[in-house]
């Protein structure tokens, strides 16, 4: 594993990442074999205190492991995404599954999806109550679909929200998990919380200036507050991308609100909350990114779509960098917000016949970067040949300002293995 | 109005369509005044049976109207096309709001949603049940997201999916309705007749192969059968545009299936059931684009942001027939499809300066088109200065296979107004 580099919006981008790169032409648009492959992943792009650190590191750790494990085990990279996801859903201290926020009536909502670079299938949930890995029913729902037409030539369906998801889940094996149980006393309390001040605020918009008022607060909750959707991408050791998104929505939205989690948060929305597509005849390399933040903002944006065609740029950190400042932040869908917050992981791989010490011995690189306008990203990564995952908190430059500026770091990941 | 052009996939497009527009770089990405407006509207693209015939042409004819009424008294695009779309769902031979397809559960849930060229917000609802009308849900939405922040800093959702849409919609003034009167005496029996060859599919696969039987069975109810997603396109008078979708589903559906119709089957994923754009520095023209068939199709594909990006090429006709060919029929993203259904109307508009009369008049060209891989597709389009819409059901050249090939027809409108 390469130095990660790390720059802020002024800086160039390193040579690290960029120069390896040049002299590719021939095999870019090759699947490269990835040895054991790599993931890449991210407990949410939002405010990340120092106090909690050490929690959101850990679980993007064993994030990590678990995708490893299944992709040492042969896994592809769509199954490795999903136990990746699973895990970060499991942690209470993220905006997804287990602990996620409450919404406006006291309920747990997920949204979840995951895309499969080799067939481009994909597989969503929104606003899906009682099930405790949202990222189990997407990836069954893709599964599904891959396998074709149901009975009576029906077509499969890849996005099922609310009661409906709740049930398909369940009649394909997945088992329910009572609302309450998903709850923690975290989440309860910033819910007490939020409705405390919601409450204040409404009482405050009295009399003529109601609407008006109601619409001028600025000073809000998920303007600098926890935005944790989770995310991960994946390379297998075949080259095949996956990319997979879990959020349990913005804290005090109206039920039923399908956001930019993957499918509903932004998980729902196809290209808003994760994207892969495996290098082809149009595309030279291999890509897939997740998104993380405010849902609308996402969503409107596509911002997961616009970061993998990007990625197809000869400078991957200069595409991302150009995509989130043109595309997100000044993205004419947006004008008229004042701070768009949001934050993407990517990667992209091809092969690299120069690293090759034989013609047996095969190479892979891949290229990984995480951007953020929020206060601060939590992310880790790892390949198969690691021993361990790193894990990192990305914060802006002191003094710029959220939703205005953005950060973007990253590394380069060569992977060597013997050719078949 | 200017006749009609009518060809198929083998034409080259007519000269009508094109040569009007070589010589006007210099007013293209102004926004036009387009005198009065304009409106395309379709009642889907499917099959539609000559003893029908009459009856889909006489609701298109309807639909027109109604948005010309608004149009002359001042409104907006989005208003004008909310207005369109209240008439397809009225109609109970439409598969969009009154006698939608029933779901598998036998219930009847909907998708709508709506795109304002102007400030480029979307409103969205997905399987929503017992609301007469789910595109003034979505409508209503978008005009909500226009006004900012809700109390506390809470941004407005602008996708909202089943009980949560229902609950929101009825909280916003829009009566709830019950979900009886929305089926009809044909929607029942045709939930009868799939429920009947279903059961009987699946008692076919018994055994072993039920799995593989199951996924063989190709002579589907959606592959020729009734997907009459309704959807609408307008430009208003002062040259903003919009676009429209509004769906039923596909017959027999699992319950809480989002699809392509403007959210749901298709209505309630941005990009993929309708979109619109007014022209600015980055786009020549504005346009709007309404999809309708297959949701998984359109979905994948993002048909609706595809052509709508599509329309910025020179000559609109042969750039749709290209973006039907290589983004739908040839998609990467449905490789595994044989048939790939589904159709779309589009609009787009400039300033027209040779067309000028005098300084103070000024003349604007719509141009608008229609296109489907599906058997057939009906629509009906109206300028303001038109005193009735014209409608027609345009059908694939005979010989010719469903999903595998299309029909692409349009026209010109050229309409001129005093300048204020």
């Amino acid at each position: 594993m390469e130095s990660l580099i790390n720059c802020t919006e002024e800086q160039q981008p390193s040579s690290v990442l960029t120069n390896s790169w040049y002299n590719q032409e021939a095999c870019r648009s090759q699947k490269a074999k990835c040895a054991g492959g790599f993931v890449l992943v991210h407990a949410g792009a939002g405010y990340h205190s120092e106090s909690k650190a050490k929690e959101y590191k850990h679980v993007c750790k064993r994030a990590c492991q678990r995708a490893v494990d299944q992709l040492r085990a042969g896994a592809l990279a769509v199954e490795a995404a999903t136990a990746a996801l699973v895990e970060l859903e499991d942690s209470p201290f993220t905006n997804a599954g287990m602990g996620s926020n409450l919404n406006l009536s006291g309920e747990i909502e997920c949204d979840a999806s995951i895309m499969d670079g080799k067939s481009l299938h994909f597989g969503a949930v929104g606003a899906i109550s009682g099930i405790k890995n949202p990222v189990l029913v997407a990836s069954c729902l893709l599964t599904e679909a891959q396998k074709g037409k149901l009975s009576a030539g029906r077509i499969p369906p890849c996005f099922l929200v609310g009661r409906g998801a709740h049930d398909w889940a369940v009649g394909h094996g997945i088992p329910p998990c009572p609302s309450e149980k998903m709850a923690t006393k975290f989440s309860l309390s910033a819910y007490k919380r939020n409705k405390r001040k919601m409450e204040l605020a409404e009482k405050m918009d009295t009399g003529q200036n109601q609407a008006k008022k109601r619409r001028q607060s600025s000073e809000n909750e998920n303007g600098s507050g926890c935005l944790d959707t989770v995310g991960a991408v994946v390379v297998d050791s075949e080259g095949n991308v996956a990319a997979a998104v879990s959020s349990g929505g913005l804290a005090m939205k109206h039920p039923g609100r399908v956001g930019q989690k993957k499918t509903s948060q932004k998980a729902s929305h196809y290209g808003c909350g994760c994207w892969a597509e495996n290098a082809c005849n149009m595309n030279s390399y291999s890509t897939a990114v997740s998104t993380s933040g405010c849902g609308e903002h996402l969503i409107r944006t596509m911002l997961a779509r616009e970061c993998s065609a990007a990625m197809q740029s000869e400078d991957a950190h200069q595409a991302l960098l150009e995509a989130m400042q043109n595309k997100f932040i000044s993205s004419p869908f947006l004008a008229s917000e004042d701070r768009v917050l949001g934050g993407v992981i990517v990667l992209r791989c091809c092969r690299c016949v120069e690293a090759q010490p034989s013609p047996n011995i095969q190479a892979a690189m891949v290229e990984f970067l995480w951007s953020h306008t929020t206060e601060s990203m939590c992310v880790g990564y790892m390949s198969a040949q690691d021993s361990k995952a790193k894990t990192h908190i990305s914060r802006l430059p002191p003094g710029t300002v959220p939703g205005q500026s953005l950060a973007i770091e990253g590394g380069v990941c060569r992977l060597m293995g013997m050719v078949d």
